[in-house]
């Protein structure tokens, strides 16, 4: 039986970095990926290959990366895990394993809707085939439907118009589209970009049932309104792989995700795990966390990677920092939204400002840009912030996201150094961050 | 007597959020700015009027935030300050202030070269009728030499060129045009770029003398290469703009600039002052710092405006955080660079990567990003890093700056949480930052 001191079962957005980080952490390790797919799509440009990109080959991760650092690659599927013997059985040979790391992914939700099964409604699967099955059929459609006004939904809607079909609509149950992580105002100002790029949006609407013959013909409002369509596209979340895990016998979360502790540890030391098949908990507060995103699973796969053989690395729990972009306009979010602070409980403190992202108004590229910044009231301390704008905001996130991690207060913010630039940023007189810290200041007196 | 709580002299980047700052922390004080000028500049627009914007009228800072804030302006030259009576003469009227800020700016140098005072060599004075002069001027020139190939130099090179000058000459007298902010690979990649967008670059080069009867004709260089030129532009440097605090008494630094403390309090305990006419000292280890920014300066207007009535914030020195732009290279640094690092005696770890900025590689708008960080060997702690690539750039080198800010180490970079975006960042496997910072690791066992 082949022995190998780490074996990494997946190869997406977690498998790839958390070989890469066994290689750079323990550097006289074998370390082999196992998966099934011949070919890796990159997951976050999955709806841009209907617009965009064009095909899902321009879309993919490549093997290079592993070749180049020495990380052996095995595509098979993985039948087993003996967690005594400490074997992984695969379609292709067993493999004697020093530690395992399972990087297995989610799958898109099939919500019980009936005649989610009909031909024509598709779940986005990671997948070359499945994905090209779905862009030869949005390529004859004359309307799509799409189920669910989430990043996805909505980026996949945009591409699908973009790519010619005369109707795209977003069906979303509750009041606004990406109000999961956007607070109202933000939400509308997007809801507004789609419906002037020619998207439909239904908000407030659920699906209750998807009709046709063999094929879908129609989807039916819970209202009773009726659109026709021949493709509709499910956008309403991921659920983990864990079916190897839980026939392994590894404990499972609540949520049906593999249990992990903060070093990404599974119930069986030997075994670790991350990325969208394992367990998460919010950095706010430590309760466990929905968020499935490629940024989470790099970042989990770093500290699994580390603490392999010996525990180097704590997960602070998912900050949740994240963007999307239609068109010319992007959204960044990073913490919690005010609505979702409040629920939980924080007594906030929260400020918007507005100011172009080029300094004067009339530089090529200046584009408004607004900022929401919330912070803990008697702390002070930054628990979110969501920016709309141009490019730049995928970066301002990231800002945010180090001042989140580090707990910074209004009053760091404030006294925040920043770089400014005509041509590239906001005016440094009208910085975003800094005037959204000062005005929060006088409200927190 | 009119009587005011709060004076600041000067309306630009440190005065217009002093005055802001002051009446955000002490709302019921009455504040006036005193400004000599009509009309004021942006100052870090000012290359741009050449070529990309136009002309100085749409590169002004509206007054309109003055009034908005119920901020007085007085438009009149200062005369003389009375520390004892606290009382400042303007050309207009006396004024009794409680506290003064003095916000007073630079004043490019004038380099000691026979012929600098010939008609047709032009400093960059910050007001509209001298820019008006210098752009009828080069409007008509065939030829221009810029000397000094920091980031003024290189940007007014850029747009004059653009503009339509046959021929522009950036001269610069050490090895590498902006090497006072980046390292060397960095500043070769900015030379080559404005080589192919045809400004020509010598470096190493000194000039001996400026040639022309009553007006300039040519640059002598100390090798004796002449360059004849019509127009010559000097973008060598700013000294404080002192004068007024001098003859009040007040203490200056040893480079002139006003002497303050941490505070941003001169030697009067009424007396404030910030930005270029103020003293400062590098993040770094305390020495006094000869960087002057608009970025810098409303930093520190905002710790003295929140200063002036009680002692509320401290200057942790300058961090030096800004970018530059020409055509669509954008390169950015915050920090030490590893020459002056090592020049000042850290030991250190530096590492360079590259990644597209955009996944997959093929979206639009994709183009290589480098980042080079360094780090303290022995703690981690970011020391600086340096980026080059597109407009985010700009919002990049402002993450560095919170990380340098608040003594990130390497791990604390490789352990960031991202937000990452097809068409807005690098991929979350390439995430330059995390690649960096995990490359830095390795090399510090």
């Amino acid at each position: 039986m082949k022995k190998v001191d780490v074996v990494v079962v997946g190869g997406s957005a977690a498998g790839i970095p958390v070989a890469l980080t066994v290689r750079r952490q323990y550097s006289e390790k074998t370390v082999l990926v196992v998966r099934k797919e011949q070919q890796v799509l990159i997951p976050c440009g999955i709806p841009y290959i209907f617009g965009t990109v064009g095909s899902p080959d321009k879309n993919l991760i490549p093997d290079m990366i592993l070749k180049k650092n020495e990380i052996g690659l095995l595509v098979s599927e993985v039948q087993s895990i003996d967690l005594q013997a400490r074997v992984l059985k695969t379609e292709a040979e067993d493999l004697q394993y020093e530690r395992l790391v399972l990087a297995t992914g989610s799958t898109p939700v099939r919500p019980p809707i009936p005649g989610v099964d009909l031909d024509g409604v598709f779940a986005i699967e990671k997948n070359v085939s499945s994905l090209s099955r779905i862009q030869e059929k949005v390529m004859i459609a004359e309307s799509v439907v799409v189920i669910g006004g989430g990043f996805i939904g909505i980026e996949f809607a945009d591409e699908i118009k973009k790519s010619g079909v005369k109707s795209v609509t977003i069906v979303e149950c509750v009041a606004h589209c990406l109000s999961l992580a956007y607070d109202t105002a933000f939400c509308v100002e997007m809801e507004k970009h789609l419906k002037a790029r020619g998207v439909e949006i239904m908000t407030g609407s659920t699906v209750e049932r998807i009709d046709g013959e063999s094929s879908v013909e129609s989807v039916v409002l819970s209202g009773g309104t009726i659109i026709p369509t021949s493709v509709v596209i499910l956008g309403i979340g991921a659920s983990a792989n864990a079916t190897l895990a839980k026939a392994a016998g590894l404990e499972l979360a609540p949520d049906g995700s593999v249990a992990v502790d903060r070093n990404m540890k599974t119930s069986d030391p030997n075994v670790f795990a991350c990325g969208d098949c394992a367990s998460k908990v919010s950095f706010f507060g430590g309760k466990p966390s929905s968020l499935k995103l490629a940024s989470i699973a790099t970042y989990e796969a770093r500290i699994a990677g580390a603490n392999v053989f010996a525990l180097k690395r704590e997960n602070i729990g998912t900050v949740g920092v994240w963007s999307t972009a239609v068109g010319d306009l992007a959204m960044g979010t990073a913490g919690l939204t005010e609505s979702v602070a409040r629920r939980e409980g924080y007594e906030v403190v929260a400020t918007t400002v507005e100011s172009p992202n080029r300094h004067p108004g009339c530089m090529p590229g200046a584009q408004a840009c607004r900022l929401k910044l919330l912070f803990e009231r008697s702390s002070g301390v930054l628990l979110g912030g969501q920016i709309m704008g141009d490019v730049a905001i995928g970066e301002i996130i990231n800002t945010l996201s180090a001042c989140i991690q580090k707990k910074m207060n209004a009053e760091d913010l404030a006294m925040f150094q920043t770089g400014t630039h005509p041509a590239l940023t906001a005016s440094p007189i009208a910085y975003p961050l800094v005037n959204a810290a000062e005005l929060a200041i006088m409200q927190m007196k």
